[in-house]
């Protein structure tokens, strides 16, 4: 059965009417996340903090898959500590919390700081010296190599313009942290995490990324090369979705991480740091969420599927809820991906229309309506989040299972391919000049002034200096991708001849 | 096949020479943890945060179970949050670690903190003002209600005396935070929440420990009523393991949680908070650990099993290693309490007896050695943690399996029954006044001062002002046990008619 398709949307502004009020608006009607009193902080709702889990433990999984283990750092860091590598500091010194005292006092009736702490402490902006110290100290022979750690934590960036998901001054991530015993076997490590990011969001959450190296300028403060994933954005700006860091000999040098190689010759390590945040949930709304608010890729939904029993009489209440209950349990004991199906029955005591609504905000990639009639037939009305929200399928009890696993399935790739088509779509590979650059990154109607441009894939000398003729234009350079073409072509910059790919966007 | 036991220790001192260095050696010997730079706060390294993730995936699952769902709040407090609850603040302001400044700048040639904050934030010590806030926010009306939320965060408690596990500056934990529409429902949270604790403490960490309400003295600030969970150490102090707050109206008015009730009228909420702490992983250690290190309960260790390959001669390496992968292959299809078995084939270049010492100390339940005699006669010697270290059976191939399910069982089961003897035979419930009381607690041998005392089980009066009586014999009370004998008696402390039994213990 195929009903007409609504022309009203549940999310106001739409997307093309003003894209980042839409962003904010379906975190809020999700109830994904909210702002705090705190200038810059987030509290991410039961909601969105349920999508979290489940990108936490699918790639918790990977990375020790990969013979990483876990372990817990201080939060604070001793000024001192940052001061000891010189690019890292300046990278890091204008957005750090410090703390500078550790009691509070009451003078006259209000609570001041007290106990002035000899040593300012800064809360960790990320870990690379406070974690190079234990390190300096766990490494002494070639056999204690590689070191290959994890940390699963809170960070604190302090941000002027603070936008939920994408830049609060506090967000969650993990950051791998690693020592190798030479340069080789560093870098190996840096892209090994790079693709084992690679083929957690796009075959979890199901964005297409491209792979690169980022150019001088974007590089993280202190690292010899900085890898990355960079997604597209519905408004066809590119996100950062992850990175991953060749440091050299940088930072061991900067914490005196020194072992003996198998020559008995003292020598510094090589390490590498990586890392993805809470931002990966922004990304995913902007890549799947439409005009009704979030869709979730099967794979990171807390609920795969809901129920939702509809009750004409109160005297039906009972059958209808033990029929609900009923599918619930038979769906419970499939497994998708190699978990076992998340499913509610949701039984509150609201409106069917109002819960069905609530649902599809939230992205619940199948929702099941039974009522006195279905039971009676021994089947349902299905309807899948990536279709019109009025379609629904009568599916029989017998292969609900086999269905649903079938769209859970087909949702998954779905949304994976709309996005790869959406980034297919928007990547220019034929700008050649930096007129047509900045015209290209130029709205061109006043109705939908947030989304334009996309990606250009174009050619670059490779000058450092020639970044900052980009940046007036808010553009920048995203990254060079992996797959180099190697031919020979004009910079699209300075019209020199080049023959390094670069991607240039607007971007997060 | 048993062979004698040993004389030696592989830790030193031994609990009886120096309880406290003991504890700190365990740590130390078991790669645990370790203090950091940071004065109070820790590292905790690969094993020790491994033991913590299996805590938070059994504890995280009974939380959800009963309802719970997390989300996460943000890390700083603003200081006139914390002033709401006059209580509350005096009873965490000499511990705080306050964030004053939100930039670092470059000044003669040394880094200072810049930007001072407006308002001061406080790094949370708990998060009850601040989740207060979002509350809020979310409740308006009955329906809202119970609103059962979670936490696994960190925390700064700032510590003048630090130590490893038990005190520590940052620690980690989980608080649940609940609101409800009457007191009644609120206290059967607390409770409920209290014998989630229990389970897990007794059943997975194999604690015995006794319940019990906090005596005013020793009630959490702001809270109408703390329970808790009192566990004896070896050194037969007490260890609170974990506590449960019913906080009455008095945060939902300092945080100005209302909601309509089903007349319509407007009432305050009644919330609840609750929590446990890596302080746990402590308890643990203290609670189970002997002279060679830690032993751990099955239920948590990080690995369950560790073979370990014996190779007289290099060219028996693959086949050995064969053999010894064929045993971990069919150990890790089985599951112990619905998890899976966690094996390690131990494969490093080092001497046998070497990584036998690491894993005893580490507190592996069970050791697996297998050499080519083993391997001929397809079997192997399984050597237990709560046996002598020489203690070893021969299992042969097809029994393995079962072997070491029983066992594991059997050590899980054991630990426990060992723990409880201990508290029974040290739990004493004939003193009946002041002078008994602080005799049993003076220590009576100069040769293991740190072990003495125990666990009085005795009446009290109830007087709040006569528990400073106890501080300069650094004694207190633990609590008022909930199950109560109801019987008259004489106040332990006083000489006065008494009702209550107390439970009084020198304690971490």
């Amino acid at each position: 059965m195929i009903t007409q398709e609504s022309n009203q949307t549940a999310i106001t502004p739409t997307r093309v009417q003003d894209y980042p009020e839409w962003f904010q608006q379906v975190i809020k009607h999700a109830d994904m996340a909210e702002n705090s009193p705190v200038r810059g902080c987030m509290v991410i709702k039961p909601w969105g903090y349920g999508i979290w889990e489940n990108m936490q433990r699918d790639l918790d999984a990977r990375i020790k898959a990969t013979g990483h283990q876990n372990a817990y750092f201080p939060l604070f860091i001793p000024l001192s500590f940052l001061e000891k590598e010189a690019t890292h500091v300046e990278g890091f010194a204008k957005e750090c919390a410090v703390v500078t005292h550790h009691r509070l006092e009451l003078k006259d009736g209000r609570l001041i700081p007290s106990g002035e702490l000899e040593e300012p402490l800064v809360v960790r902006p990320t870990s690379e010296t406070i974690i190079g110290e234990s390190f300096s100290r766990w490494v002494e022979s070639y056999r204690d190599l590689p070191l290959l750690i994890n940390q699963w934590a809170n960070v604190v960036r302090w941000e002027m313009r603070p936008r939920i998901f994408l830049r609060t001054s506090e967000f969650l991530w993990q950051e791998g942290h690693t020592v190798h015993s030479n340069a080789e076997e560093a870098i190996e490590e840096t892209l090994k995490m790079l693709h084992v990011y690679r083929d957690f969001i796009e075959n979890v959450l199901a964005i297409p990324i491209i792979l690169g190296e980022k150019s001088p300028g974007e590089r993280f403060p202190g690292a010899v090369s900085t890898y990355c994933l960079e997604a597209m954005m519905q408004d066809r700006k590119a996100l950062q979705a992850g990175t991953s860091h060749y440091l050299g000999q940088n930072f061991a040098k900067a914490s005196n991480i020194k072992f003996n190689n198998k020559e008995g010759v003292t020598e510094y390590g090589y390490t590498t740091s990586w890392g993805v945040t809470t931002r990966l949930i922004g990304a995913m709304i902007m890549c799947h969420g439409d005009d009704d608010g979030l869709r979730l890729p099967p794979r990171v939904a807390p609920q795969q599927i809901v129920i939702i029993p509809v009750i004409p009489k109160p005297e039906m209440e009972v059958e209808v809820l033990a029929y609900a209950e009923k599918i619930a349990e038979k769906l419970r004991s499939s497994s998708f991906h190699g978990k076992l199906l998340s499913v509610l029955v949701d039984k509150r005591d609201r409106r069917g229309g109002e819960k069905n609504w609530e649902w599809i905000k939230k992205g619940v990639p199948l929702r099941i309506e039974v009522g006195p009639r279905d039971m009676e037939s021994s089947s349902m009305m299905v309807a899948r989040r990536d279709m019109p929200h009025k379609q629904k399928v009568k599916v029989g009890l017998h292969e609900i299972t086999d269905e649903a696993l079938k769209s859970l399935e087909s949702i998954q790739n779905g949304l994976y391919q709309m996005a790869k088509e959406h980034l297919n779509a928007h990547l220019r590979s034929d700008i050649t000049t930096f007129d047509q650059l900045v015209k290209f990154f130029t709205p061109k109607s006043q109705d939908k002034p947030e989304i334009h441009g996309g990606f250009v894939l174009a050619k670059w000398c490779g000058d450092e200096k020639t970044e900052e003729m980009l940046s007036e234009h808010k553009i920048s350079i995203r990254c060079l991708p992996l797959e180099q073409s190697g031919t020979q072509g004009i910079c699209v910059l300075t019209g020199r001849p080049a023959t390094l790919d670069a991607v240039f966007a607007k971007s997060y």
